[in-house]
């Protein structure tokens, strides 16, 4: 749709999960994107702020808008299979927005996993896709387990290195759990997100050894260099480093995408040039593979009894993972989802960017 | 073959592969177990000391034929596919050796994905798999990126646990890399090895607080109440517990293995009964996805990138997963694996109870 609309005015510092994502639709509208590109693209940011983690939800449509405007992303790409067989596919975004490249793929991967039982599918031309969560969580909203990850350019050192080796390269995954809400992390291979680093050196506060490298390749409680010196650390040493190479390998050298040093940073680059992100989505579909009542009662047993276990003194209830993000979201879907100022700012920014009324938006 | 044969002796402390490699086979024959199954657990075992990782290796010959003898291992068991679709299978171990049966289902992955890309095979009714390692380059050898995990009875805490709820479920993978050695991580999700802390303990030395909790589940320097109170802590906290939790949902609960608390000990408890170990084992076919040349170079070009990469002061090389495995491998196979005493010990204790002649074996 080409006509403005009016928007529905938010009240902040909460909105309601429809306004937000109504106004996601129309900003991206507006830049030439198509109706259902536009909604899929909602789905995935509003979903994500609904589940609180708002560096990677709507907060980023200001720097989606300025790169489809520059034509690094391009509103009208079309995401389409390059080629594929029984249990896998590879995707070229054709430089789409990333989310709807990533829902393109992940639902490849679970039309696959279905004939076959798992499948595989690489994504290459694809851009910054958001929280990889929401890609997991597709496949598991549908009865499947889905795993979603893709890579960076380098900002994370390896053991030894004086700088960044890998990109953050997050990894997700989401498994059905009958009754309970579906098993969903989502992590970066660093120890900690750049933002962490970057808020401390704003605070002007010291950070944990464990976060950053500095110019000399050595762990630094210092964040004042970055991020132009230095690299973040990977989550457990080798551990996270040996997983960041293995999405690498999965996300950009068999997809065919482009490969650490070779991706452009899709919020700082050019913004007329393509990033070449490369992402990979693996699905299994459990109900081939054991009855869906087995699978969700053996599920519930493992959540059970993790909640069941003894805790240390003074921490209240266990959590599994996405059981946090899972109660966020059901506060968000009935009571609005609190924008941080950040957030707010920058939906700010998307609309006048965009002409969409803001005045009396978030204020 | 059921006729004891001589031994060539072993020159300790270091002894040839191949006859490391032997003594493991008529170890296991004398012990009723086929020739074939004999090699191929003495394969698994052998390669891993070769390797280095001598705690996974035939330092563990001892224990398995204590459950051979008392039949919670069956010397005839016969790992079959009890369930399989097109990209997936699930392997009955019939209470075999957890080489045997993981080998086995690997091969089955690597046929499943030469045939569909990718395929995911699960494992019920296995034992102690040895290191994960192996086979995932089983896949890595012959082409494909392989991936292999396992549960075990739990000895790692969540976030705010008091004690384990998962086990130290171990992952690895392998991804064949050119010219290159495939790069090989075989991890545990705990922060570091049980083995470290109780060395620790033996010496009677402090650990670092993110290695243990103690009996209140909060961090613990002082590892003297370990194994009995306590749980190892998980690698990065909640991205190791979550991460162990996926290795759960695909080895424990997909399988139809037993899970956390019901697999059983391999080392400890009552040998007669099976363990029920889960497992999981994935192969992706690269090779139908990319031309294989294509993949060797782009492989070779990410891995020579990392070797020219800037190093921190005083740090000489950079490696890649399993590069220093690789490096000891190489040496192995040329000048012998260099036993330490404890496996000597081990296997002298293998050899008296197979009633192979020990003496001058490792002295």
């Amino acid at each position: 749709m080409n006509q403005p609309k009016a928007i529905t005015p938010l009240t902040a510092p909460v909105v309601s999960y429809s306004a937000l994502h109504r106004f996601v639709v129309e900003a991206f509208q507006r830049a030439g994107v198509s109706d259902a590109d536009a909604n899929v693209t909602a789905d995935v940011l509003a979903t994500t702020d609904a589940w609180g983690i708002f560096t990677h939800g709507t907060k980023n449509v200001r720097g989606y808008l300025r790169r489809l405007k520059a034509g690094g992303l391009r509103a009208t790409g079309r995401p389409h299979l390059a080629a594929e067989g029984p249990a896998w596919g590879v995707v070229d975004g054709d430089s789409a927005l990333g989310m709807v490249t990533s829902v393109f793929a992940m639902q490849t991967a679970i039309a696959k996993a279905r004939a076959c039982g798992i499948a595989y599918v690489g994504v290459r031309n694809s851009c910054h896709f958001g929280a990889a969560g929401y890609y997991a969580w597709l496949a598991a909203r549908e009865g499947l387990i889905g795993l979603s990850m893709a890579n960076d350019i380098p900002s994370v050192a390896a053991p030894g290195s004086r700088g960044g080796i890998t990109g953050s390269n997050p990894i997700s995954y989401s498994v059905p759990a009958g009754r309970h809400s579906p098993l969903l992390l989502d992590m970066s291979t660093a120890t900690v997100a750049g933002g962490k680093v970057y808020a401390a050196r704003t605070r002007g506060e010291r950070i944990p050894d464990t976060w950053l490298i500095g110019a000399d390749g050595k762990p630094t409680t210092d964040p004042s260099g970055y991020p132009d010196v230095g690299a973040l650390q990977p989550a457990a040493g080798h551990k996270g480093y040996g997983i960041a190479l293995l999405i690498e390998a999965l996300s950009g050298i068999l997809s065919g995408a482009a490969f650490t040093w070779r991706v452009g940073t899709w919020m700082w680059d050019d913004g007329t040039k393509p990033t070449n992100h490369g992402a990979a989505f693996l699905a299994i579909d459990t109900n081939a593979i054991m009855p869906a009542a087995e699978f969700a009662r053996r599920m519930e047993a493992l959540v059970d009894e993790i909640h069941a276990s003894p805790k240390a003194d003074g921490v209240e209830r266990l959590y599994v993972p996405g059981e946090m993000e899972w109660a966020r979201h059901e506060r968000a879907m009935k009571d609005g989802v609190q924008l941080p100022p950040d957030v707010i700012a920058s939906l700010q920014e998307a609309a006048r960017m965009t002409g969409l009324n803001s005045a009396g938006l978030f204020v």
